[in-house]
């Protein structure tokens, strides 16, 4: 049986536009992979509602799971709830829920729960909420999409709160052997033992720096057995 | 006049798994905007080759630039020229001009050019070669597609020997103003400005670290002195 397959969205101009440095891909990808949910795709888009709509309707056609990251918050450039209600035909308002969650945690705060704050409770009404444990503003799901904030500690936090409602599958295990040799030289050999384990995924990532250059090898299964066979036969033919 | 737009393509395993943080998208976003090209889509996929034939023909139709980046070394699961070469109907074979490049290095680096460092030079016949200074093997642009190696050191320099070969448009310019209050207090003024400067590009990018919280306001555009107004219009309301 074959593991769950998943998609990522990152809505956000600053993104593309180079001014930050995207993280929440890095740490999804991560989490994912230790839970036996296969990342399939990531795409990025701006902060356009066509472009945004789109990418949704296809990436939750097309995967078991996807998760948005970005977009959710009190300003105008924060179009993705609204986006995300569009994609599925869903209605959308400030409900009740998220208007408690906010109220409560602006009271206790001293700040006023104002009109650009409510934003933050307009939540699709088919959808349920995730958990924001950082700062309050919740994400939520609908169908098998799960919208979560752009800033990365809450966006962590939200990933937390989704992952023990999902089954995942074996997680995918994996080793890696180093090389100091040109790719070139090891790329006969290694392809040859990609024939022989089909079911292994087995990657070249060469390196170079300071004079040394060289390939880490790594091998992807699930199956821990057959991976350390391979590495053990490549380390021979290959002499390390 | 609006500038010409741009999508890029990652291929790899590598990022999809967590293993690797991506570089690439951070860098060939910077130097697109101060190119004056617009990054308008980033997709990530696997090294699976109806994934990387569709997502190349999605992109080519859909802008007006496409850069790759990933999978053009000599091993096995380096399938990104053949994927290339498919979804453009073009014949792909080792090409001379590729192969004297390959040949004369390894001569000097007294190493064999083997059937698989061979691989490195096979190019779809339409294609015009790409340079790499920095270890040799080159990537290649067909009709719109700059295809383009994933090691850093690699792909930064063939993003360098392919700039001057395009046209860009006017630099997009930004200006950021840092508020310490929270962002649905900025929202109410910030959704006015971005209202009375449609031209503008208005994106408010929370922070939250050692108790201190607030936003960073960037403004994005091609008029300076427009950004300044709104800026300057910025800080005195919000008191900054």
């Amino acid at each position: 049986m074959s593991n769950p397959t998943a998609a990522m969205l990152v809505i956000g101009d600053e993104i593309l536009s180079g001014r930050t440095r995207d993280a929440n891909m890095y740490h999804l990808a991560g989490v994912l992979t230790s839970h036996g949910i296969d990342l399939k795709e990531v795409r990025v888009v701006s902060d356009d509602a066509p472009a945004i709509v789109s990418a949704v309707r296809a990436l939750s056609s097309g995967f078991d799971h996807v998760f948005t990251s970005g977009g959710i918050g009190p300003t105008h450039d924060d179009i993705t709830a609204d986006c995300i209600a569009e994609a599925f035909g869903a209605s959308i308002d400030v409900r009740d829920d998220a208007r408690d969650l906010l109220a409560a945690h602006y009271k206790r705060q001293g700040s006023e729960l104002n009109e650009a704050r409510l934003r933050m409770a307009r939540i699709p009404a088919p959808a349920t909420l995730i958990d924001n444990p950082v700062s309050i503003a919740p994400g939520f799901t609908i169908e098998n999409v799960h919208v979560m904030a752009g800033v990365p500690s809450v966006f962590c936090a939200m990933v937390a709160s989704v992952m023990p409602t999902l089954t995942g599958g074996a997680p995918l295990l994996s080793k890696s052997l180093r090389i100091q040799r040109g790719e070139g030289d090891i790329a006969g050999p290694l392809g040859k033992l990609a024939d022989d384990y089909p079911d292994l995924s087995i990657g070249s990532y060469p390196f170079q720096k300071d004079g040394i250059y060289g390939s880490n090898i790594v091998m992807r299964g699930h199956d821990s057995a057959q991976i350390d066979a391979a590495i053990e036969r490549l380390a021979k033919e290959m002499d390390v």
